[in-house]
């Protein structure tokens, strides 16, 4: 099997670093992957499970774009609806009608959601989501969990970060994910002034292994959250119609406040959705939040698009069915090399690493040399399935594994 | 002059307002709209200058979506490079060279910048820019002007709005627009803890006149931020290529650190960018900020041929041109019928409002009176005009104008 080189990519990286600070920034950046040489910078073009870089190589896609891609790049479905409302327009003086039928579809189709609202990234839903809890409680604190993520926002950063201030990061109180004590410890310390729990619905830190809820863990939170006053904020930008149509907590079986939406809402529309129940409804209107392109109504007929085609497909299933077989396989092919691979979180989106490799440096040799054999895998973050992973992408990636742990073991 | 009715909006916007807080939030929202009952609320389509609403009324659209609208709705130039990326692909697990393309376009026009950086909503770069202002310096403090909008980040939003808590703004100093006093009052009350000065190009508050900057108002504070070590911010997402394409500041004569741009780069696709100068770009490398769409090609390819496309016409020079020949014929008419209109800020975005109505009311009656025969008017923040805005549209809308004094005059 031949590996990829990547001339372009590296001579338009040369290109970028000269005007864009770090080149590519944020989590696209490369600096994560290791080595970077082996990896793809850019991205010349995109469709179903595939993406091609700069210099023609084809990858099976494993990131879904970090999350958004869920029914392929490019569906024909989505794009028709999007192709539709662009033709009638998009970003208006008003909003169009698509944003009431979107609306009225998550608030039928979410459990928890009596109403919903729509931003544009996943972090303005975490932040919109506070605000809320604090007019609503007129409490300022939050509990959050250590190595969450809840986007780029100062207070979501958390300290210690480049350009967080102290201030910014007062109101917040961490605990270890699945440690009730720790929530009442932080609540007796701070009695009545807790406004929010915000948690995804199980724990996908970077780096590092993904945590499931324990038994009864959600159960319990939501009874000391009712019982407190704590409004319960469920961050499901990543885990979102990945795990269950209905609300990720569905799949868990307990009932937040508000839930955050963003990544596959839209299948790659820039879009994202706060919804919550009716208790709220006026807190979430007295709190003025806004954009210049929140009401743009090509990104919601994609998300309403998106939306009704998951729920025709079950998409959750699907995707949860394919990241089984494609994990359950690499773990054999793994052991035939002598390997051990640990999957963790909901398979659609799985976590997966080679075991008793602390310093990910076999780890990142296993990911980099998939990727230069055409199976797009990184280290450092989970990786999603969509709708549009195919048996033949499985079968190929398990040949790609096979070759790469081949490679590894020659090493 | 028949004027509108809104039988299909206003049934829209009751099942609106069951499933969405306040039906339309931010700055949509027909709340400050006075009569609401004479404007529409929701858009079936765009095309050049117009809207027409739900109710098939047709509008001359002197808000262009507050802003993005710059080049006309569905302009076909922005369009066919928006779909020959959208072919290839938007948002994928890479970037697109396109990134690279616009990165470079930016630098070569904005006079100050040295890098650029692209998110998705102005206040992502409003905050990201105060982030790089504090990791540059070290310091917390920042200096805002009493009325500006920076965007709906609680430290944006200012003390005693719904969901901010003191935290949040602890490091907010206010002062007045145009007083320089206040500034270094301000700093000797904080020495060596200011790490940014942001303002608008001039000053454009809602419900009230816009100020220009006085004579070497922005030389001095270039001149003390350099002084002091305090990073310049011009938050440029209003103004941006309405003014002067290479940057606001040059349309009055001043070099900032740093300029956040929104609205009319992409056209209504979805972007925002920071620029700055290149001893901040190693801060702004190490302050991480991203997010799920960021890195979408479509709207980097809008606003590549956006930009280039403003250059090539002298965009801001028609925009101005045509704002000043609107609003000194309407100043005309309003005379004749016996009514002041007071005309601010830059021609291009206009702000307008009837002399000697304190309470707006008067005000209030004639933009809805011109809204209500096809002028879509606000009366609480500046207009903008688009290039796509023709003479007989001011020929049209003098019409209008003259037929809402008319039947002010009457009442």
């Amino acid at each position: 099997m031949n590996t990829y080189t990547y001339e372009k990519s590296q001579s338009l990286f040369k290109r970028a670093a000269k005007v864009i600070p770090c080149g590519i920034y944020g989590h696209l950046s490369p600096a994560p992957l290791v080595p970077p040489t082996d990896y793809p910078f850019y991205a010349a073009k995109a469709s179903g499970s595939k993406f091609w870089d700069v210099d023609g190589n084809e990858f099976i896609d494993y990131m879904c774009a970090y999350g958004p891609m869920v029914l392929g790049y490019n569906n024909p479905i989505v794009e028709e609806a999007a192709e539709k409302q662009r033709k009638l327009g998009n970003c208006i003086t008003s909003p169009s009608p698509v944003m009431v039928d979107l609306a009225e579809y998550l608030v039928n189709l979410i459990s928890i959601a009596d109403w919903a609202f729509f931003a544009k990234n996943g972090g303005d839903a975490t932040s919109f989501a506070l605000m809320i809890a604090r007019a609503a409680t007129g409490r300022a604190k939050a509990i959050l969990i250590k190595g969450g993520y809840h986007g780029v926002s100062p207070w979501a950063q958390g300290p210690g970060h480049h350009g967080v201030t102290d201030e910014d990061v007062k109101n917040n109180i961490y605990v270890k994910w699945n440690d009730i004590s720790q929530i009442e410890e932080a609540i007796s310390d701070n009695p009545k002034q807790i406004a929010a729990f915000m948690a995804t619905p199980y724990h996908h830190p970077a780096f590092t292994d993904s945590e499931m809820p324990g038994d009864g863990y959600w159960q319990k939170v939501e009874q000391i959250c009712k019982k407190e006053g704590i409004v319960l904020i469920v961050d499901d930008v990543r885990c979102g119609f990945r795990l269950d149509m209905r609300g990720s907590n569905e799949y868990f079986g307990f009932k937040p406040d508000l839930i955050c939406y963003c990544k596959a809402i839209g299948n790659g529309y820039p879009i994202s959705a706060l919804v919550g129940k009716d208790y709220l409804r006026n807190y979430a209107a007295k709190v003025f939040y806004t954009g210049s392109y929140w009401f743009s109504a090509v990104p919601m007929a994609a998300a309403l698009t998106t939306l009704k085609e998951l729920e025709r497909i079950n998409g959750p299933d699907i995707m949860i069915k394919l990241g089984k077989k494609l994990t359950d396989g690499m773990t054999e092919i793994a052991k035939t090399y002598g390997y051990n691979l640990k999957v963790t979180g909901v398979p659609s989106m799985p976590s997966i690493y080679i075991t008793d490799d602390e310093s990910l440096m076999l780890h990142q040799d296993f990911c980099a040399a998939c990727t230069k054999r055409g199976a797009f895998f990184t280290s450092h973050h989970n990786w999603f399935i969509s709708t549009a992973h195919t048996d033949e992408d499985i079968q190929r990636t398990w040949d790609i594994v096979e070759d790469a742990f081949k490679a590894i073991k020659k090493k």
